[in-house]
């Protein structure tokens, strides 16, 4: 063929070729677009959110697939080293417990949290609240009780007040604190940004010297979960609102459970007396913020959200699963975005460092069971207030590092290292004590170690405790169903006036 | 421009640039078998090295980078937590340890380890193995203490039989064990392949059903190291070889401080009586590679030598770094590998797991005196065999789930949760025993806690337990006077006829 020919044939093939690859990329182009567009709005007409609108479902109506995978905190099982369903009851899986809370309102139910949709079902279901009635004069709970419970506390902290909040009875609050934790919690329902909606953290900030304001976007998908889970406490002598409950975080020495324990000592505040040992006990709440911060994790800047509500991709769009669980239920998601491990792999690793943990706390549990008992017996032979002093402290020292170490959830995983020193910690105080308690019993003629009694069961352990578990389950049956009704019309009947 | 001389022009220019880029990559295909060249054997004249041969500095010919770092383990300077350099004198640290091991030549004397190269000296230099005479009659320690020491062992061990060697004294053996640890305990002279000289980690291989040349590079990498850096004792109940100190892995019930102990309880097996409670003690060794096999690192397949012997690169050639140290000394080479950060970033993560230990550890020695020291009062005062039995088991117990945490190199970093959860549970062993001696103690008029001696330094420490350091230190420089010269010059003698 004439060469001049042969080019020409060579340059048309060319051009047709560019032409069908340029043609490709804009069909790829237009996809892109599509997708993109999915992944905002998913098409749908675009309506405002109310500031504060608490009704999670309103919100879902904008964002379909956020409220869809948050709706799926229904689910209630869930992989853990128990092969177990959430509402394990941590009474009868562990009778010790009782004991440890005796005179305190655990003692009486206390069970494995579920996903946060039950986060208004599982309170009123509790028998830690009480059944006071509208007519009752008794002293019940607080309102800041409910703090942490919904989307309405924001709301109604708008409308009435912080202080006020906190002040009312949680009876009282009861027909405003209706829908479960949702997207109010953590969402500007402007911007849909992250934003902190709870006082107590913002003035935690302000009181160790920081502004929350500065907290970068990362942060923020930590901070928005810091917002209640933690160690917190109700201040009665808050400088600004003297005698209310004041919901605050016993942060400005630190967050370890020694840091914290001297933070209470130093304000001689207690939750309690333990009814046996009378020790001036601390509670801990759930102080993940507070043990996450001490882990690997975090040092690598890795947030709660990272583990706990990963990237997903549905169709052809992508975006974060608001259905808040165990990253174990979840691995591919979670831990193998960036630990490239078997799965089962992955999971023996967490199951191994819980395991380990686990041992040395059932043994400072024991140790704490005794020394409260044997305290008991010592003030029974006529201990006095001198002779005891020193090992109530301990007792209420050990405990409450048992409290901080196993409180929280995933503790033993977030920081194992941590959580091992502290329940270690924890036990060397025990041991303290109970040496101190056989030189004093020994000295008011107790020669043979004090008798336990029989707590091998949820039953025998409140039994032993003096509660009465019959009465306060049909009390709370006839409660629930005299008073969750009026709660609810209430609620219906204000927010049918919200609109839509 | 005529178009076809214009091609003709493009034509040549493609030819000459070819030319050049293949000439380029002659150059570098050169530089490239160049540097492997350099890398084998530096191009010096190969010799054969002699099956055995115990001198370091012959192997060092034919080896002069992988010899030339590994004469670096003389240097002492090195980085930790404390910020000190080696040797540190463990006993002047923390005297608490004279009382734990009274009765034991470890309250004597006992250093922080250095490096290989110092493996000989530092042993000669010890108070711990006595300072026996040729003609003394009295029974001494057994050649099994020398093992670990040099490469002159394989080759004793060769010519005269292991249970010979074991069975030999100390004092027999010191000729003829005077290269420090070096090439000929983990290499095969003709081949240069990892090798297991040392038949105590074979034997405990065959006694678990598993056959170590079946091990990988890999696992050879961290093998050839637990040859010495484990848990052993001396069994004189050896089938095989009766009354001979025959050197033992405990592994057969497994690794855990748990399962050793189980392991040595079953046989009965003391290390010594502790003067002071009567205690059947164990002493750990150095228990590094059973702590090693239960942390993340061993999980991901890091050996040993990928930390503490990483490639180095020096000119244009590639090796193993044969200056074993601490990884600490070297992040470029050894963390930083793997982990991407700041090397001070690392180095704070491996000090805050040691100093979490750290803390229980010296609770758990506090507690550990204390038991001690209460159960001497206790068998002041009367106490019986019977009444004593338990608390003398939890004693050793305790104390050997402490020293299998801290005698070994870095095991709170190698494995913090285990280590946590190890001591955790010798404290909670702890409590139990002194629980029960505070009862014991008041039941036999016993009221006030047990006055517990001035220990505040390893001199005082050492006069309570009754050691005349003066008379042992005039002793040892006699001995090392008068005997160390007899050594050398037998060793020279032998030495010389090896040729070169």
């Amino acid at each position: 063929m004439d060469p001049i020919k042969k080019r020409n044939i060579r340059n048309w093939a060319f051009l047709i070729g560019t032409i069908l690859i340029v043609f490709v990329l804009g069909i790829l182009a237009t996809s892109i677009i599509e997708r993109k567009y999915e992944s905002s709005y998913a098409g749908l007409e675009k309506k405002d959110i109310k500031q504060n609108d608490p009704r999670n479902a309103v919100w879902g109506e904008q964002f379909p697939q956020q409220y869809e995978s948050y709706m799926a905190t229904e689910d209630t099982t869930f992989k853990s080293m128990y092969n177990g369903s959430a509402m394990i009851d941590e009474l009868k899986d562990d009778p010790k417990l009782v004991i440890l809370w005796a005179g305190y309102a655990f003692a009486k139910d206390y069970n494995q949290s579920r996903g946060h949709a039950y986060a208004i079902k599982d309170l009123r279901n509790s028998l830690r609240p009480g059944n006071l009635y509208p007519t009752d004069t008794a002293k019940g709970l607080p309102g800041t009780c409910w703090t942490c419970k919904s989307p309405d506390v924001p709301r109604y902290m708008a409308e009435k007040g912080v202080a006020e909040f906190y002040k009312t009875s949680f009876e009282k609050l009861g027909p405003e604190i209706v829908n479960p934790i949702g997207c109010g919690d953590c969402h500007d329902s402007k911007t849909m940004n992250l934003t902190i909606t709870r006082p107590a953290l913002v003035e935690a900030y302000i009181n160790q010297g920081k502004d929350i304001k500065k907290a970068t976007h990362n942060e923020m998908r930590s901070l928005v979960c810091a917002q209640c889970h933690v160690e917190y406490y109700f201040d009665k002598k808050n400088v600004k609102n003297p005698k209310v409950p004041y919901l605050t975080f016993p942060w400005t020495k630190g967050m370890t459970a020694e840091s914290i324990e001297k933070y209470y000592d130093e304000k001689e505040f207690k939750d309690w007396v333990h009814p046996i040992s009378k020790a001036k006990m601390i509670k801990a709440q759930h102080p993940d913020y507070e043990t996450y911060t001490t882990g690997i994790h975090a040092k690598k800047g890795v947030s709660c959200a990272d583990c706990h509500m990963p990237y997903k991709t549905e169709g052809g769009t992508k975006f974060t699963d608001h259905h808040i669980q165990s990253p174990l239920n979840n691995t591919q998601n979670s831990c193998q975005v960036c630990h490239r491990d078997d799965a089962n792999s992955l999971m023996d690793d967490v199951y191994s460092r819980q395991k380990s943990i686990k041992e040395n706390v059932i043994s400072l549990e024991e140790n704490l069971v005794k020394a409260h008992i044997e305290a008991g017996a010592a003030w029974k032979l006529g201990a006095t207030e001198a002779q005891m002093k020193d090992i109530l402290m301990d007792i209420r020292h050990a405990q409450w590092r048992w409290d901080y170490s196993t409180a929280g959830h995933g503790a033993s995983f977030h920081a194992p290292v941590e959580i091992g020193r502290t329940v270690s910690s924890g036990l060397s105080i025990a041991l303290e004590a109970r040496v101190k308690l056989a030189r004093l019993l020994a000295s008011l003629g107790q020669k043979n170690p004090v008798s336990m009694p029989d707590i091998s069961t949820k039953a025998k352990a409140q039994a032993y405790i003096g509660l009465n578990m019959e009465k306060l389950k049909a009390d709370k049956e006839k409660w629930k169903k005299e008073i969750l009704p009026t709660w609810d019309a209430k609620a219906k009947a204000r927010e049918s006036k919200y609109g839509k």
